[in-house]
């Protein structure tokens, strides 16, 4: 019975498979590959050492997750290739690489194995902040109509502020780059044999819209001279809609996975967005909620509107008929992270040790006996900079209220209730922008692990908020997709009603907290704008200083 | 031969005795003895719970310091009691007890141990800032003359917001108590009998002025109609200078001491201000810089000045014929303590381990070999509230910058460099103020032990700073004291003389350096104004929400 799809989710740190079962939905089997190269953000393979604010990787590693999990899934679940059906698959974005007219990744060439710009920036990489800056200079200076449908500015994380830094930093390499591609197109071809640029990608990431196309010549010849031919010739005009076929398993991609040649293979979707049809939202009125290294926040709407701050909306990138809105909060699960890793005293190590829990536990542990308000802490989430509403990476994290009483389970929490703050930030904003909200559904990792940080949310939202029960969202809407252009589902609608998983713990606001997080959000949206919203520019100057300049 | 003082130093946490020989200045012996009660912030001996901003301790280890380290230094130096020929010793302040009518202090007996305000509250507790607010406030509203000798504002250490916190939340202990002292003052009448109350601590905590002695009546009424009556009865008006005999050793404080009855006491003079004479600084152009658990800047002038936002100033309260000004940090080596309690991960715990050195220097190594400005850090150095220039003890700690490349040694580092901004800020209003600073001595425990946090203070200040040589220098200045009471020398201009260690090692301001800080102030600057001066209330805000106000 040929009765599966494979669905793969491209993360920051990983390749995640699954099998499904196309008509229960049942996912059969799942395999996880971790980078090799992971997050190069010190130094390259030869020990080329790396400047501030960059994040690459290799491409060579998305080459694994294809040749390591899919025979693993198949393996584990004890199905052969033949019954697969379909292939579809999820990237972050934008992730961005340029290869050579044989749509070779320059990285792999020896020559440029010690050349940064060669590699894959990946999509957190925010060196090229002055880039982007420029480029909405540029924007804003001749009035492009472009930039409103992005909130009035474009990320330093897109495609072409990272272009721009390749061209100023490597014109050597902006001289030998056929195409820049985003790692998902790329992917794409490697498995295809076809080039194709998915509307994901361009509309969310690189200034693509269905009414006007990509911004004009004259505007990028108004960034750089050099930019005068690039459309069309290094940067690909194509865009192809979701829910399409990328095109069929080549025997090259074929050889790599292990599945059979001929399978259509489904245009590739950012990695937050593959999770909406996953937890059954195919609808206009439900926020989903993704919280993992990062966090993202995804709605959509019949109505097109421009909401200033918001990162984008893209018609039919998700749902054929509705524009997908899309923010983000450039940090979230990182944030923890970082803290546990650089801000955890030996004592509690050793006693999460002896209690046989890891530290995230034990911190939680401590800090759910906290009540909202009593450390006095108040953080602000930019530890990797803001990208929805402020949309600057050059903004940076900030706590304050410290003691000598203060304690790390009451950072680590405010650092929580930072993230959570951030996303009221978002959620107002969408409000205020004119969309409707009834119902909050949220996935990812962090989610699932920490009900204190899903609580938080919740009070500092005033709204419930559902945990769904799909493990693996993303690669399970990737194997949906494909189960599209498999052609046994006539739309995504249709595939999510037969398959998605639509059960989940809510969250109910409890109103003691909600009334002190009301105040607390007073604060924070207070720091927000006085730091973000040119108050103060201290950051920025304490960016200069620290970059010599 | 009767050639020896003893001066002792009564620390916040333990006490330290020299013995000094009266001609060479040089010491024969040292003791220290450790605070058994420590600082109680938690909870008191019989596991009362505290509140919030508490600080208290226990009268009984002050008794101990005498009755252990006077023997102990003798029996170290192999000199007879009866060779001592004064004594004399420096104490914390404002560090206020209430005594019953035969100066017991109220916590020794049975009925109040459990009464958190019947204990000795040390000078860095500061729950009693809203008593600060409303004294401040009355004594603006009534033009109180003596209120711009402190810079237009008393601290919450201070001894009357201190006593003001008894009444409001423990009126039977306001009742009960006969006095209320000055711990110093407490520990000369334990050692001689005779009630005294040293102009250090009436001129620098108590708002005593040589022209105009106490505020009024009809001010303190205004405070509290139960004050009406409180001076000359509960608070003695009496106010003893500096330089003279308090009494002579009792039978008693012979007893406790083992030092022969009748020797004499000089007045107590506040801890920081002994180490003026120990380092040779007499004359009106040194600013002595002591850099422990708190920062502490103190300077002669010849002229009186009100300067707006130091602690004050007090004539003849170190040299006869000058005024002494003070200022202070609330937090120095607290600071990095805290650091080091709370946020070093395990990792440089065991690498510490690994090297044999203590975390701190491991942590210093580390953070020297950055560069300034590198981290991208700021830090407000107000994690024990701020005492100059903004005397407001309900401000918090802040730090900004923070990346996830953020690393331990880089807060560490910005912790310091806090301090050296704060230090800039008194430095900057002392000159604007219009004194005069050729020459910067500094000394205590972090001078000593850490080079690189007094090249950063040389750099911020862009001033040469030198480390004076003079080890336990308060209680060596306690004990020239006691050469002046006992009438060895004049004046302790003259013991200073004689008997002073003049040398130290000098850091200059490295050009380079000096320039990046420059920078760096200025934006610490600006937070500070923002934060500390009413742009923003943030940060009393989250002290009420944490209060549950």
């Amino acid at each position: 019975m040929k009765e599966y799809t494979v669905g793969i989710d491209f993360g920051s740190l990983s390749g995640r498979a699954v099998l499904m079962h196309v008509k229960t939905g049942e996912i059969l089997s799942s395999a996880v590959y971790e980078y090799p190269h992971a997050v190069m953000d010190e130094q390259l393979p030869d020990g080329t050492k790396l400047p501030l604010n960059t994040a690459l990787q290799h491409p060579a590693d998305y080459m694994g997750v294809l040749k390591h999990t899919v025979p693993a899934i198949l393996r584990e679940a004890g199905i052969a290739p033949e019954e697969v059906v379909g292939f579809g698959f999820d990237f972050t974005g934008s992730t961005i690489l340029p290869v050579d007219d044989q749509m070779q990744p320059l990285c792999f060439a020896k020559t440029y194995q010690g050349e940064p710009h060669a590699y894959v920036k990946l999509w957190k990489h925010n060196a090229s902040q002055p880039d982007a800056d420029w480029i909405n200079e540029v924007a804003n200076a001749r009035n492009e109509s472009w930039l409103e449908i992005y909130g009035g500015k474009i990320s330093a994380e897109w495609m072409f502020p990272k272009i721009r830094q390749i061209l100023r930093e490597a014109p050597a390499v902006y001289h030998d780059t056929a195409r820049f591609l985003e790692a998902a197109d790329w992917i794409s071809y490697l498995l295809t044999g076809k080039e194709t640029h998915s509307v994901s990608f361009s509309g969310f990431k690189a200034c693509w819209n269905k009414d006007d196309g990509y911004p004009s010549d004259s505007f990028f010849n108004a960034v750089a001279p050099e930019w005068k031919t690039m459309m069309g010739t290094k940067v690909s005009r194509e865009v192809t809609p979701i829910h399409t076929v990328a095109g069929t398993l080549s025997a090259k991609g074929a050889e790599l996975t292990g599945l059979p040649e001929g399978i259509p293979v489904s245009v590739p979707i950012l990695d937050a967005h593959a999770s909406m049809p996953a937890m059954g939202i195919t609808d206009d009125r439900t926020m989903m909620l993704i919280l993992g290294t990062s966090g993202v926040e995804v709605v959509n709407s019949k109505k097109k509107m421009h909401i200033r701050g918001i990162c984008g909306h893209v018609y039919g990138s998700v749902i054929p008929d509705l524009y997908t809105y899309e923010a983000g909060q450039a940090c979230c699960g990182d944030h923890f992270d970082w803290f546990v890793k650089n801000g955890v005293p030996a004592e509690y190590e050793q006693a999460a040790k002896a209690e046989g829990v890891t530290i995230h536990r034990y911190l939680r542990q401590k800090a759910q006996a906290l009540k909202a308000g009593e450390s006095g802490l108040l953080a602000l989430d930019w530890f990797n900079g803001n990208r929805s509403v402020l949309s600057d990476a050059s903004l940076t994290g900030l706590i304050l209220g410290m003691t000598l009483r203060t304690r790390p389970e009451e950072i680590y929490r405010a650092l929580i209730e930072a993230t959570a703050f951030g996303n009221r930030v978002i959620f107002d904003t969408f409000i205020g922008g004119g969309i409707c909200i009834d119902r909050i559904v949220a996935s990812g990792g962090i989610a699932e692990k920490d009900p204190m940080l899903v609580q938080i949310y919740a009070d500092v939202l005033n709204r419930p908020i559902t945990v769904s029960d799909a493990k693996l969202s993303a690669s399970r809407g990737s194997a949906m997709y494909a189960a599209v252009a498999a052609g046994i589902y006539p739309d995504i609608s249709a595939a999510a009603e037969a398959l998605a998983v639509k059960s989940g713990k809510t969250y109910m606001p409890i109103s003691e907290n909600v009334a002190i997080y009301e105040r607390l959000y007073t604060e924070y949206r207070a720091l927000h704008d006085y730091f973000g919203q040119g108050g103060s520019d201290v950051m920025k100057h304490l960016r200069s200083i620290r970059e010599g300049k």
